[in-house]
């Protein structure tokens, strides 16, 4: 893998999650394919398939999902010719009853090379066991 | 998309899930790239890298997880020139207790051109909600 691709990849990763952080449907709407064949599976969803369904959901999430931040670690990266995969996980914070909850989901990002560009083809989250301390557990029961 | 490689990709998906069904660890083999670039997140896991891990992973499951059966449904199948990607909906049923309980995940499973071959190096299968009938939820109150 060449590094200049390798931070191509990533860098279209990083503004994936800039437009989430920034609740910006046009950073969003660069950093997809807005064609019929993207698909996106939100953390505990069913499958959503192509742009116009995407994108609402984005703006739903936006809207009124209580959606706050997200940040990413144990990041891995694979290409091929004209395709790659990104593996991360995101510790996504949420606002609900003037509380923050905080919930992490594994990802796969698929990005497909379009003239020169690569663009977000698939976004797939899903919810993962968040890690408690023997305190923690200890607090709920 | 070329018929024909549309056809040996879902013929190598086809494949990785009547290796599942036969509870056979060598068509698993068969299967998936044996590389340490391999990745693969079982519903409500995090992620696992590598061939050994993953394969270890596989005959954890069929040899104590109380799974039974899968089956697929609402296939989407995409392809660039080396790389494509499978998203179908998983119906799996296990076995605890004597009674039989199903759920249903929402996969997306990567497959790479490895010298003419088609191989997986992904398998994302994620938990999503039953649909439930009416009575269904009035059994439940």
């Amino acid at each position: 893998m060449s590094t200049d691709s390798k931070n191509k990849i990533e860098e279209i990763n990083k503004r994936f999650y800039e437009a989430l952080n920034s609740f910006d449907i046009k950073i969003m709407e660069d950093v997809w394919l807005n064609d019929e064949t993207v698909k996106c599976v939100h953390p505990g969803w069913p499958l959503i398939a192509g742009w116009d369904a995407v994108k609402e959901s984005w703006e739903n999430i936006f809207d009124s999902s209580g959606f706050n931040h997200v940040s990413i670690s144990k990041l891995f990266i694979d290409h091929k010719e004209d395709s790659a995969w990104v593996n991360c996980v995101e510790r996504i914070s949420y606002k609900f009853d003037s509380q923050i909850i905080i919930t992490l989901a594994q990802t796969t990002n698929i990005f497909e090379l379009k003239n020169r560009d690569w663009q977000m083809v698939l976004h797939h989250a899903s919810p993962m066991p968040v890690p408690l301390s023997e305190s923690e557990i200890e607090n709920l029961q």
